[in-house]
């Protein structure tokens, strides 16, 4: 049985969209980062990174958003997250959901996390000042080139959805407004229509 | 054929050295990140982003290094990096690279690239000043439970070698001993040691 670490209020919210997607049977235990659930010693022993989301399996522990997102998109590969059998349509999922984590994430999180990078408390400020500037140029380049539309990869639903889905939530936390990105907005709405994001609200609305 | 858009003193690095591990036929094209060639017009019809890697494929663009390496993984599957065909086993891969990309990349940046994250001048320096900490934490783990070693998935090399070692070689520069970590200093020099890197090597002193 699959059990998921995470947080209903951080990107590991695409995992749990991915499971109830995928149709999978999974135990979901919901953590609370502001209360530092992600670093006590019983979750140290699953993730030493002290980081969600965490998927436990048969086979071992894995971590790291994209890494949890492409596998379960081949373990359940006739699902609606299940990922193309082509090497170059399976490389741009990659791609997409690289340039979320590595960039779009990171900008995100010198709003909230800038204590990771920087001791000085007038350089934390400095940091959530950008975030405005940093993540609306993400969304400019999703909006421009990347969501093909409807969903990010055209017509197929894929594992960039959910992760998308999730920091485009963001956005108005992050100073930017959402109507900038028409594109975007219309996938937001779209997700929110989905049986599987709908009872991922509603888990979380029971947790809270 | 495919063609490389690469720095020899970015991260891109990586994607080279599996294309020689893999006895790729391709065309690599050095740019000069100083000189602002990944912002060229004509680099940018090629990649948006204005960042490398760039993998030109006769089916489109491949972009971020996690992408490319995966995707010559599959590419070229009984080659050195050839990806195991187990799901789980795929998946460990994408979580160390990911890992390497969204945080040990990320915390490596935060002494060159400041700027994108913050205009301050001071809060620029304040940021340089913290990396030998957070680059040596990301490699306290790596040291501690991510390199299985003598690869970093035990006996088989794989897309996470190529990956380590660039960031590994980076350490001295950010402000870290490698002495503290003699698994990733017995790594590096095994990788040191492959025909393929010293390809790439020779490559990079002919092209500077």
């Amino acid at each position: 049985m699959l059990k998921l670490y995470y947080s209903p209020d951080s990107c590991a919210r695409a995992a749990q969209i991915a499971l109830e997607e995928a149709g999978a049977v999974y135990d979901a235990f919901p953590m609370s980062l502001p209360a530092g659930d992600q670093r006590k010693p019983d979750y140290l022993a699953i993730n030493p990174k002290g980081r969600v989301p965490a998927l436990v399996t048969d086979h071992g522990v894995l971590t790291e958003s994209l890494a949890i997102l492409a596998y379960l998109g081949r373990l359940y590969p006739d699902s609606a997250i299940g990922l193309p059998a082509d090497a170059f349509a399976q490389a741009e999922i990659d791609a997409f959901n690289s340039y979320l984590a590595t960039t779009l994430h990171v900008a995100h999180a010198h709003k909230g996390r800038g204590s990771r990078w920087v001791d000085d408390p007038a350089a934390i400020e400095a940091m959530k000042r950008k975030v405005p500037e940093t993540v609306g140029a993400c969304f400019e380049l999703i909006e421009s080139t990347l969501l093909l539309g409807p969903w990010v990869m055209g017509e197929r639903f894929t594992i960039c959805d959910p992760y998308l889905f999730v920091f485009s939530e963001w956005m108005p936390g992050d100073g930017v407004d959402p109507a900038r990105f028409p594109k975007v907005q219309a996938h937001t709405a779209a997700m929110r229509e989905r049986p599987a994001v709908q009872r991922v609200e509603a888990m979380r609305k029971a947790s809270t």
